[in-house]
């Protein structure tokens, strides 16, 4: 049967949308790409504002054959809400209950827990970079402190914890974060850990050493055909204005 | 029937706890609250850790007649659990999927996007006033630059798309986020509209005359009798190490 319903994913290079992009491949289904650009100020551009009045990316806008709209935001729900209604041929079924409530966990988990971590952390390393702050030690030395006080040792606790999890898993042999297959969990938590293992080190430079069985689950997720070919796709659309 | 599942809610004084509370109620479920009391550092205890490996409250634990125990953390994925499993007379149920999809997206944004704003500007405003951080107008302008450039519009903005919700429900007659009776909607984003109205004053000076909407919003919200019954119940656990 052909795909009634039409998708749009409106797209900002850089961003959490690329799980999405994955998701609808994974799935199958056909989508339109919309891509947007970062502002030198690594913000959103103001086109994405007349898309959802909070400017954020990613989106997803289903149209059904009767004409409804459907508008998806935040990436926990868009990935909730593709896997109750387009999993068709149950790739993505749990084994069990408890299983699925994982998956489910791990959608509110990673946006509400460890990716406000990661966002806090990148607003202070822009403070001491991007103008109009300045680019000064006080800066510097008041973020250290705030990072110190806060953010480090959260991230660090999540972590822990992540690793505690990948290494439960691999010791049942599954290179996954629940059950033995991809899930939306490693789908919705590939952002925020190849964040951690690339861009994140700066952050905490012991990473690998300090957390092997999650690296060990970052490698695998990488090894991913579908995030593989997620990211050859939009390749030619990432480029950075700031070196962050 | 007598309720079969054994529920304890662990919960720390002024966090976002009270939610988890004030929907027990609403189920008519029974549930032992073990109380936790914040760190003279406005941190949560290390008891917590013992709980959970996050040290995160709430934590929900659900003791199942054969002994099975399912514990759950993330408000946003707890009210989601308890309303799929717990909502025995369809007292919560939706009058359409539309409805019971928009319950869903504000379980993910009220924790995914709202509160880690309001997180944001609270380890900010401690970072001014709390040891190892110095009290001078150094850190302060400091963060008020990172507050003036980030969390600020961010808040600005989510404030603006909240008052507009709002004022397309009153404008239908309902007093609640989602159609018209109270949901999870309400009661997850309780908490943060709630502190904004509150203690989030200083942020945003003006947000009641700039937010009318959503202020009515608040005032009626303060006034449904089940928040008022939980604060009541609470309230003497209520002493904060900090005045804010």
């Amino acid at each position: 049967m052909p795909q009634e319903d039409k998708i749009v994913v409106h797209w900002l290079n850089f961003s959490r949308a690329q799980r999405i992009i994955w998701l609808l491949d994974e799935l199958n289904l056909s989508y339109e790409l919309k891509i947007y650009e970062r502002t030198k100020e690594y913000r959103a551009p103001k086109e994405l504002d007349e898309v959802h009045p909070l400017g954020k990316s990613p989106v997803v806008e289903i149209t059904k054959p009767d004409g409804e709209v459907i508008q998806l935001v935040e990436s926990g729900w868009i990935v909730q809400y593709l896997l109750e209604n387009y999993d068709v041929d149950g790739k993505f079924k749990q084994a069990n209950a408890q299983d699925s409530n994982q998956v489910n966990y791990f959608l509110h988990y990673t946006e509400g827990t460890l990716q406000p971590l990661l966002v806090g952390l990148l607003v202070n390393q822009m403070a001491t970079k991007v103008p109009p702050f300045p680019a000064n030690w006080i800066a510097g030395a008041v973020v250290k402190g705030i990072n110190a006080k806060y953010y480090g040792p959260e991230l660090e606790k999540n972590l822990k914890y992540l690793n505690g999890i990948a290494a439960a898993q691999h010791a049942k042999g599954s290179k996954y974060m629940v059950g033995n297959k991809l899930s939306g969990a490693d789908i919705i938590l590939s952002f925020p850990i190849v964040s951690i293992f690339t861009t994140g080190r700066s952050v905490h430079p012991t990473v690998i050493q300090e957390f092997p069985e999650l690296y060990k689950y970052y490698q695998n997720l990488s090894q991913e055909k579908g995030l593989k070919d997620v990211d050859e796709k939009v390749a030619k659309h990432e480029r950075s204005p700031l070196k962050l």
